[in-house]
């Protein structure tokens, strides 16, 4: 028996978080996350989700199932290109494989796009007509909405701004060029060129080694912020290289698309209040005077992928 | 009496054109252009332009006025915010004086935009669904379509693609920042720098030299693309750098937005296939893998932003 609710999926970095409404109402029947156990492979990683899934469920048929995935997803085929996580996921037809073992439709979406939906519609975008939701986390990527509608692009890639250059003589990147957006300000760069300025400058950094313990490779993204935050020097320089890129990158973003709104999510985005002051003079100071925007953080926290899974199943049954 | 005729003005940076078209037909029943005087102001372009159309509607009404205008447009307002051509034009109210002088609905859009319009319905971009238009002339700007509809933005801003900022020690630009797309591409500023190389530097630029006559101050962006096409290696290596900065600002804005299509018009477009190859190349090594575009030059020439004109008027009588 179809049910009028919901099955929301969030196959994200380190989690598996499931969770159900009921169709038209903004708050969760229940809400299940499980870490995803070293080793993980696909299959796995889909066992796991079907656990969860099935004891929210307990026996009952979702009207729809919405899923925001972390990593590339041909939107339209309903396509899985790969896990940024996972092995194995590569070119599954997840969106099929959910619609025939939840027996609804589904929609199937990549994390960003998801977390964009969700911020637009029931967080810090609410009352906008056009938004570019920033993730600033292990990766930096981002979705945008233009008068209610995510825009996708040609090969469901859009939102791949942390592969803009801000730099042709900036330090290189993954992908091979110099001076990504990436490459400055998410959380593994971040955490890598500290760990070698440490380890240049014995001098330097006296907080950072303290929070450390005396172990530099302990160090994370949210270690280096909290040094910020408590005035160590060389992390707080990092951070506003990390803030410089964001602003560059927000403010050229503003300049030619010129959207109502940004909206900042992801863990690098805590790194506290002088953090967000450089961004935020950056992206004004890299604007044309008449492009006029707001720079806002997140009001989902990590629950704006689920949330967006919730919305693109709605769409379904629209 | 109210004919089934369209009415497309286009103020452009010399010029005044205007021309008579029937609804859903797209050829013209007459075009007009005119010089726009030295020593222009305001009210002298606008009568200039009551000249022609006076001429080419011969005591008929229009259905409808559009109008491509080179300067910031608030569309949705229907005002000039200022012209980049001639003084005076600030804040005017154009859609209402057109309006109330031809007795029709009028919609008046920047050059940009209406150009983009063009070459999407009628011109390089009929077969696709998202397409980013660039001119680069006088300055760099963009208009872009998506899903057959031009997105403007918040501040009907969208498009400053010129000042989007490619290399943070670059050289100034007008705007006040380094590294603008505008300041490596636009017309101006490449004569600018070729002149001062060809001061500094008595040995090179032979063919630039021998096209200027002696005179280096006859040089214009047209005699650098000749000089550059018949092998001369200070024009070629400054053309390149245009090249670069385009190829990467277009990569950067394929990562970011994943259109189907470039379009590039504009005076500075016209510098030979090695330029072509150039801008080719350096977007592809700027863009992702999986990030799918073609690049093309547009097809209307210099009435693009006219026949957006047309299409705009078109969009009053749906």
């Amino acid at each position: 028996l179809t049910e009028d609710i919901i099955l929301a999926l969030d196959f994200g970095g380190t989690k598996r978080a499931a969770g159900i409404t009921r169709v038209g109402s903004y708050g969760w029947e229940s809400i299940r996350s499980l870490a995803v156990p070293p080793g993980a492979d696909a299959s796995t990683d889909l066992r796991l989700m079907y656990t969860l899934a099935g004891e929210l469920l307990d026996g009952r048929t979702p009207a729809a199932v919405g899923v925001s995935f972390g990593g590339p997803v041909d939107f339209e085929a309903g396509l899985v290109r790969l896990s940024h996580h996972v092995p194995g996921w590569e070119s599954t037809q997840l969106r099929q494989i959910l619609s025939e073992n939840f027996n609804a439709p589904a929609a199937v979406d990549n994390d960003a796009n998801s977390a964009t939906l969700g911020e637009y519609r029931l967080g810090a975008g609410r009352d906008c007509r056009s938004m570019i939701y920033i993730t600033v986390s292990t990766g930096v990527g981002a979705g945008w909405v233009l008068d209610g509608r995510v825009w996708r692009g040609r090969d469901s890639m859009a939102g791949e701004i942390g592969h803009t250059s801000l730099d042709p003589n900036g330090p290189i990147c993954l992908c091979g060029k110099r001076g990504c957006l990436e490459r400055y300000a998410s959380g593994p760069y971040i955490v890598e060129d500290v760990r070698r300025e440490l380890s240049d400058e014995p001098d330097q950094g006296q907080v950072l080694r303290s929070l450390a313990e005396g172990d530099i490779n302990s160090l994370n993204a949210r270690i280096v912020a909290e040094a910020a935050a408590a005035g160590d020097s060389l992390a707080s320089a990092r951070l506003r290289q990390a803030a410089w890129a964001l602003g560059t990158a927000i403010g050229n973003c503003a300049n030619l698309m010129n959207p109502d709104r940004f909206v900042l999510g992801g863990g690098v985005t805590g790194a506290g209040d002088a953090f967000w002051a450089e961004i935020r003079k950056q992206a004004r100071r890299t604007s044309l005077p008449q492009v006029n925007f707001e720079i806002r953080p997140a009001s989902l926290g990590g629950q704006s992928p689920l949330w967006g899974a919730v919305l693109l199943a709605e769409e379904l049954l629209r």
